[in-house]
């Protein structure tokens, strides 16, 4: 991270670092567009009422005020003030209920930006971070293979930056309408508060959240027992995962005509999908885990968390799931499903545990050398030669000593530096190009001598 | 832009238009990379000591709060408080003497970000809009040449966006020495209040900008004159740039001798030798043009502004200069000079007054057709072996008639619809594709089929 970061919770990257940032960025575009997903960005803005609706980060919101307005902020109501979003799918929401008419839907769309939470600074916890996001939103009703496929199109872009170290990762889904059918089944009522308690399982472990489901969500132990009992069952597999889930059920007595049960079902259905589907095309890439809540969020249906093979430390990297009461227009509804991977925290996992770093500081493979300011315009000719065949070239910012030149184009990891033809007498020589890494020097064209496949662009590699 | 567009100066784009400002940003970072810049992000927030330097935009500012804070916000003085950054060159300037040991000088960077303005909301004015700059920055001291290539380096940025209809842009080049030089060696002294007024020139012309020179700036009728003389003077030509210069100064009786011609002259060597070689490697983009203020704002030599032919009424869509004094750390200095793209109002511009269109809303060139849910992994699979192949593919929503999943692909200007394989006794045929817009269909086979070139990618096209 930039040395001097001198604000708390706002990162800010080394252009070596920032390099990988926009290696990521680029990978993750290329996934989405593959899969026909359409790019769009919203305002950074949204509007107090829009940021104060139900979701566990609108408490986290920061405020704007004018310059101007200072010391009468709060003349204005909340609903009425501006704030930075905290999320990408409470802009989209809004996007498409403003822009139905101009949309096709389903609509699938990504997005990549900034977003920003108003927390107290904590160690390790950004405040301003990039959420890399993809969703399908629907006019009215959206089909339930879009909750099977795009926790895959996740795991294709994540594992696509395993080249840049990223370990493999593994998505736990589990279904909203599964757990509060199962609570309602087994007698419970306080389904938000179950589920609240239950989010904290990794966090606390299974005795305290059974003493909170007991104290603040009015279960006996039995229903206590019940809820923990169904938060331990994980599996890929999709029959035993309907078989467990039956065990379950009767072991509780849960009587199979009520209502909670057939709720329970279509959860369960939806997830034996999302598992099965993902074994037969990413073995191993979907678990059902059904300790997954998602706190107090928007979700109605699916929802996943994805942890990284040998860094659980890191919580979940990209979250999400299904949303149908998000985005409404009068009697029409827009549910959708979608995933976010938290991008500023990968990156910094990438940059200072697994030691990612770009091959170098500059995009340029070649430096041209002046040998004088008075012949600056002949190197710069040789330049604009190069780049205008695709070659990322960069010239000397001075006249010193040729020493001094390459010792600038190391620094920034410029592989080549071009000396222009001199025609100083017996030492008179033409275009030369020479591989400071290698040494290698030879006589060179600029019209066509093209650099070394693995010397032509900045790359990702990883730190032994 | 979005139709709903729900708040006055915060532009959103349809995923069409949001095409054509990625396709402008991927152009605009290509050629800067092209040139050598490194690319880097600095965080959004920055703190009001730094937002409330000298700048003319620095009135502009929004400044946070957290939403615990609300009703408390004044108990912080403004310079400790946050705000939105208004422009990149603040925050590059922070970043520099920030980071200072881990950048290789000079730094040259370029950088692609969104920017605010708290302004009230006025018609056309954007408050939130897109800015891409380059600049370079020197440890101590920066070479002069760097003034006279950022300009070129715009103007190749530009020149590639003409294919997407950008007209003809030519930088019009001053120097603040120059201005400030001459204003004193005629007797005026209150050099930033005869720039202030300068600079309205073109809102108000010669007549007012007199008046006020005399009444603000405690001109004469006389030197009222000759800053407008100065003002008159615009070329191309290097030659006549100088001796136009000389003869004011003859005609207005400057003395030659002074420190103020000293340093009127320096200026004007700058501005020569930007004129000059422009002149030789892009006759015409760029033109010497004394009446370019650039207002407050912290420039301490060259002063650019870019202006489109056609198109006044859009003003300058790409300015800056060389700034000698705005980042510091005891007394090193970090000397700059650099250039910045109004991106959103040059989008704006393309998109409403050009009529630049992306040619389909979807990235996908095919969209695999579904004969019914049951059959919908073989649909995924096709897509997924040609996605292998680097071809951007969607999948049809549902299993609806064959029509009305063509209608689909359609509507977001998919060009190809996949058919998969049917068995469906005697019409059972193999894979085929169908080109919808010129009606062409054959077999194809996913391991190997490739678009035509012209419906591969999504492009960009005018409107006639």
């Amino acid at each position: 991270m930039a040395k001097g970061a001198s604000l708390s919770g706002f990162p800010e990257w080394l252009p070596q670092e920032r390099a990988v940032e926009q290696k990521i960025i680029d990978t993750l575009r290329r996934v989405f567009e593959l899969h026909g997903f359409l790019g769009i960005e919203t305002r950074a803005i949204e509007q107090g009422s829009s940021l104060l609706k139900k979701g566990e980060t609108s408490k986290e919101i920061y405020l704007l005020s004018r310059l101007q307005e200072v010391g009468h902020e709060s003349d204005t109501p909340l609903e009425n003030r501006l704030g930075l979003h905290f999320d990408l799918t409470v802009p989209l929401s809004r996007y498409v209920v403003e822009n139905s008419g101009a949309l096709v839907f389903p609509f699938k769309r990504w997005q990549i930006q900034k977003v920003w939470r108003g927390e107290r600074p904590q160690e390790g916890r950004f405040r301003e971070f990039v959420q890399a996001d993809i969703d399908v939103v629907g006019n009215g009703d959206l089909a339930e293979h879009y909750e099977v496929e795009l926790p895959l199109v996740m795991v294709e872009a994540l594992e696509r930056l395993g080249k840049y170290g990223l370990p493999k990762a593994t998505v736990h889904a589990n279904n909203r309408k599964l757990s509060e059918g199962f609570y309602r089944a087994v007698g419970l009522t306080d389904v938000e508060g179950v589920l609240r308690e239950v989010d904290k399982l990794d966090k606390i472990g299974a005795d305290e959240v059974s003493k909170l489901l007991v104290s603040e969500c009015g279960a006996d132990e039995t229903q206590a027992a019940a809820c923990l009992e169904l938060a331990e069952i994980t599996t890929s597999d999709a029959q035993e995962l309907a078989s467990r889930f039956d065990a379950l059920c009767d072991k509780y007595g849960v009587d199979k005509d009520s209502d909670a049960y057939s709720l329970a079902q279509q959860g369960l259905s939806t997830l034996a999908h999302i598992v099965a589907d993902a074994a037969s095309i990413r073995p191993g890439a979907v678990l059902a885990d059904l300790k997954i809540a998602r706190g107090l969020d928007y979700y109605t249906g699916s929802v996943y968390e994805t942890f990284l093979d040998g860094a659980p430390q890191l919580g979940s990297i990209c979250s999400g799931g299904r949303y149908d009461n998000l985005a409404s227009q009068g009697k029409k509804k827009y549910p959708g499903v979608g995933l976010s991977i938290g991008l500023s925290r990968l990156l910094s996992y990438l940059l200072h545990t697994v030691g990612a770093t770009a091959s170098r500081q500059s995009p340029a493979a070649v430096m041209v050398a002046v040998w004088d300011e008075a012949s600056r315009d002949a190197s710069n000719s040789i330049a604009d030669a190069l780049r205008a065949r695709g070659i990322n070239t960069d010239v000397s910012p001075n006249d010193a000593k040729i020493g001094k030149q390459i010792k600038y184009a190391s620094k920034l990891g410029i592989p080549y530096v071009w000396f222009p033809a001199n025609d100083a007498g017996e030492e008179a020589t033409g275009d030369q190009v020479k591989n400071i890494i290698t040494g290698e020097q030879s006589d060179a064209d600029s019209m066509s001598w093209i650099p070394d496949t693995v010397y032509a662009q900045q790359a990702i590699s990883i730190e032994e």
